[in-house]
């Protein structure tokens, strides 16, 4: 087979993220104080990613022994191993680097935005070409290894990313709000403190939950996005009878091209100027081109028919779609963010009521694109067409990873700035790139939210064929009994998140107060506060919380297919899905627009920092806080672990029904 | 045939509605500032209801228009018109009977609790029976006239009473919500006013809210789920090959031995301690036996199979589980509360996650007790078993609405008794009932809920015999599709609504803040705020809102089935149904939740009133208003027009396809 060109690919990918490693820890890291405020976020994060890893340590072994079990082999195991292990490098490996970019980016804001820029973004491409390094040589190795017949194993691989995915969103979506808003309800409500000031006990926390929510987890959710949509596609392919080796090999290559498109974006992600919202367009834009470029020459090399390159594209497409639909709902003085600022005016009730109407209406366009996608990609390409557009889009990763883990890199250079007190015309340029982090870590979860829509439909057309279900029929009620527990879902599974952060951020409020009661001269900035315990606190309640929700995923799937049946588990599949999607857009934009609010009223609008609109606000951003960066984003992570066991488990329920 | 027993049930029903609003009326109204103040109320809600007639009747025009040519005759115009004039009656006869018991009510609870209780109890039972009343009527009229050939006219009354009932939730919803969230923004927060204070400018326009909404609103949507649910009934039946006239008699039949276990439940709904709780579930324990006991001797009667029954039982099991479970989540002190109680400890952020949170998981038994009833149901007697079910829990109409009226009775009683400055001993017991109150609306609500989702599966049934579909395959991309757009209507429509509610309600925040400046005295006292044009403010904005979201339903179901293909609206059915069950329990249960959880903490915890954690209870309180009356409610009344309508455009969706 001719993996080999794929795998070369793979490892182009890999040498460059190693190449923006080194040329990022080469940068000059700054003042004294300021690596040792960096260190401190830095060990902080590496000391929960390590406890995070037992936790899933404990899970991949439990479940690799029923997989040997039930699979009568090693190969499976060694697949959902190899997925598990890569997704959590490149997790750690991504963040390693940003928890280093972020004081190198505050040091270079000091020559201007040009440089302070390029460096976050290429902190972020650290993570970006790790992730699809490592998909695409671990899928290579793979797929050389195996025949066709028993390309199966593939979904092993796929649901060891999505299980580790899943532990990075929960986990670190819980860590990263509970110290935001602990850190926020008592520093900026009670003690009037502004954002990371040295003084509040909770700030060291609320940088590495920054680092673990928006920087590790993300990078493992998009990891395991790309992972399991390419084998979605494979196995979708390997269930087309006929289908030559060339429906392997296109959903591959597409992938490869990704590679040379997310190089050439590298080019164009730079910026002079603090508006750098432009510069973003035009890399993605750049991507988009070549990497379409390529895959028309690849439709012809592999034999495709042309119509494929139309599938192909509309997932391209829907991704630059889904980044600007996302960016104008939730941008920085957009019409529906400043809807929501005078709404604020009148408390923080209507606030928030208008927040929660903005959220629920951005679910419209997104929900239309990706539809059209579908519709466009099935009339190309059939049931595989829809597989080829989730590569398609997904084949866009390093780039969007890069912009996203660009967010975490420039918050933390403006938390270390404001800490280290750099002077004014420095923290001028970090704050103008904090701000537009804010917006590229919301329209990137634009394109997480609907790569993982895609994907898990591509993943629900494999599980038919796995469980040789030729039609799911909803006119059957045992598949709509399914269906009503799929739509259940994202509910419980958001609402065990929720309140996890609400618990843990209260207590770190608690944490705070008995800091600032007990510890004589805080206030005055005389004493240090005890970082460690507030990160400490919110470090083992985070890793508390993670069981319940992470059981839910694994634990629905199996008791359904095995009580109900196959076919009540594709209705479980048809309900969660779209359900899913809608809710996780919801909670992500509506957060996001609430956040940037707040930020609204902060340039002085309507009454400005301080005022009733302001406090109003804050209480939004609060509320938003767990909708956008904890229950939204876990869902994405929460659909492809229980679509991938589904498949993982498929010859069980082929043979064991209980009723 | 034999509908004239059924027809005679039903003016039973109607009989007993006029002997109960006769008895009520006789009732001692009070004093003369008590009359007042009722009068009051009662000519703001009549002017609205009737402004509301003249938007319903245009668009009632105009589809008239539509279906005569559509259908080619004026059976189903006849249908249509009736369906959606008796639901306007029903709203409309028990809004005015409420607006009256109100202050009767607050009168009788000078004698004491039994007095009060029983003359509200008697207030709702008149809008109760009078919905059994016009379904049961309205239905065996049209049936004896026709043939099972054209049994399909029954559709056109099913979606006019949807068509009004959606206006009903919407406009209610809108109005009642704006002007209480824009009451207490003012009064509460602002000027420290109690609830109900006349000197609050919006007092009035409260009150009225409480009966456009909650009384009217829910009168027309349960008397909609009680007239849909039969036909949805009959229509599976005349889709079942070689169906007798026994499978058309039988659920009418069920429906008939509700008007006597409802009667029989009257018996029980008394009590003499301040602690009604119980006297409701006698009440509705009372109707279940009794009706259940009638259906078993039916099931013999008209020669049904015995598991028949079982199926007729689950749904009316559920009836009493939703109410239950409902009131296990929300009601006042339960653990739920407390824990968003404790939670506004923090502040109102935490308080509304931790709202949220719970709200998100009020969603799972309910979900789990809907899929038990479909499957127990099926297995029972098949996809007509799930419209039997449906027609057993939809038999206790009468019970439940009366006890959902009993709501806002009270709630008004509570506000005359303040307004009207009555002694302490008499508010104290309006107070008990006033939070019963709360209690009943939350949990009939729920039944609400419940009873949607359930006939909202039967007429997904009837759909798809009427487009003649055997399967509706989840795998086909056009249904896909349909799928994702079903799942998105709940959340754009509700946007839509909670826009509403919060621009309204800072229309009327400016008002109430205009009257304060310029009338002198009304704090005072001394001079009387201009009730009339806060009235005024929020009629007009809750008309003008009505239109969009109106439209948008019926347009919806329209326009997919004509682009996409019936298999696309089937999908669109599949999509929305469960969807649209879980999105009204989260809002419905969240809202409640986070009510009680404010009344929780006025009762003295967490500090009582005016602490902190009082006043963050209260943004989460006006954060859950619109969700919990607004649009949680109204996705019933959507999920209804929306699968009425495909059924009644079957014959157009069948011959013409665009694509």
């Amino acid at each position: 087979m001719f993996y080999y060109y794929t795998l070369a690919f793979g490892i182009i990918a890999l040498i460059f993220s190693i190449v923006a490693a080194v040329l990022t820890l080469r940068k000059d890291p700054g003042s004294k104080r300021m690596q040792e405020l960096s260190e401190a976020i830095r060990s902080g994060s590496s000391a929960y990613l390590n406890r995070q890893a037992m936790t899933i340590g404990a899970f991949v072994v439990i479940l690799s022994i029923l997989f040997w079990f039930l699979h009568n082999g090693e190969q499976i195991v060694i697949a959902f191993v190899t997925g598990a292990v890569t997704a959590y490098l490149t997790a750690y490996l991504g963040m390693n680097v940003a928890v280093r970019a972020n004081v190198r980016t505050a040091k270079a804001a000091e020559k201007g935005v040009r440089h302070a820029f390029y460096t976050a973004i290429l902190g972020g491409a650290v993570t970006g070409f790790a992730a699809i390094g490592f998909g695409l040589i671990g899928l290579s190795l793979l797929l050389s290894y195996l025949s066709i017949s028993n390309v199966a194993i593939l979904i092993g691989f796929g649901f060891g990313a999505s299980l580790v995915s899943l532990f990075a969103r929960v986990g670190g979506g819980i860590y990263t709000k509970s110290a935001d808003v602990g850190a926020d309800l008592v520093g900026k409500t009670e003690l009037n403190m502004p954002e990371d000031d040295p003084r509040n006990p909770a700030v060291i926390a609320d940088n590495v939950g920054d680092n673990v929510g928006d920087c590790a987890g993300m990078a493992a959710d998009v990891y395991e996005s790309y992972v399991v949509t390419l084998v979605a596609a494979l196995l979708i392919a390997a269930g087309i009878a006929n289908a030559g080796v060339s429906a392997f090999l296109y959903p591959m290559y597409i992938a490869a091209a990704g590679v040379v498109g997310s190089l050439a974006s590298m080019l164009f992600l730079k910026t002079k100027s603090n508006n750098a919202t432009p510069a973003l367009y035009k890399g993605i834009g750049a991507a988009i081109i070549v990497s379409g470029a390529l895959d028309v020459a690849i439709t012809y090399m592999v034999h495709m028919p042309i119509s494929y390159f139309a599938a192909v594209f509309s997932g391209l497409v829907l991704a630059i779609l889904l980044f600007a639909i996302t960016d104008y709902y939730t941008g920085s003085a957009s019409k529906p963010v400043i809807k929501i600022s005078e709404a604020a005016k009148g408390g923080a009730g209507t606030g928030v009521i208008m927040g929660l109407s903005v959220g629920l209406r951005t679910t419209f366009f997104p929900v239309i694109f990706v539809v059209v996608a579908i519709l466009v990609s099935y009339v190309a390409a059939g049931v595989y067409g829809i597989g080829i557009a989730a590569v398609g889009m997904l084949s866009l990763t390093a780039t969007i990873l890069t912009i996203d883990s660009f967010g975490p890199i420039t918050d933390n250079a403006g938390g270390i700035a404001e800490m280290a007190k750099l002077p004014h015309k420095v923290r001028k340029v970090t704050d103008a790139l904090d701000a537009l982090g804010n917006t590229t870590k919301a329209t990137t979860k634009g394109f997480a939210i609907g790569g993982a829509a895609l994907s898990a439909i591509a993943l629900f057309v494999a599980f038919a064929q796995a469980v040789h279900l030729t039609t799911i029929d909803a006119l059957n009620p045992t598949v709509t009994a399914g269906i009503f527990l799929g739509a259940l879902l994202p509910f419980v599974f958001s609402s065990f998140l929720m309140e996890a952060v609400g618990k843990t951020a209260n207590l770190m409020v608690s944490e705070v107060r008995r800091q600032v009661r007990t510890i004589k001269g805080i206030l005055t900035g005389k004493a240090k506060p005890d970082y460690a315990r507030a990160v400490d606190i919110v470090t083992v309640n985070s890793l508390k919380a993670l069981v319940v929700p992470e059981v839910l995923a694994i634990a629905t799937p199996i008791i359904v297919g095995l009580v109900l049946g196959k076919e009540a588990l594709g209705g479980l599949l048809v309900g969660m899905i779209p359900t899913s999607f809608v809710v996780a857009l919801f909670m992500a934009n509506g957060g996001a627009a609430m956040d940037n609010a707040k930020k609204y009223i902060e340039t002085g609008k309507f009454g400005g920092k301080g005022s009733d609109a302001h406090k109003a606000a804050v209480v939004g951003d609060t509320v938003g806080d767990p909708l956008k960066d904890t229950a939204g984003p876990a869902l994405n992570s929460m659909i492809k672990v229980v679509s991938t066991i589904s498949i993982l488990l498929a010859p069980v329920f082929l043979t064991y029904v209980l009723l």
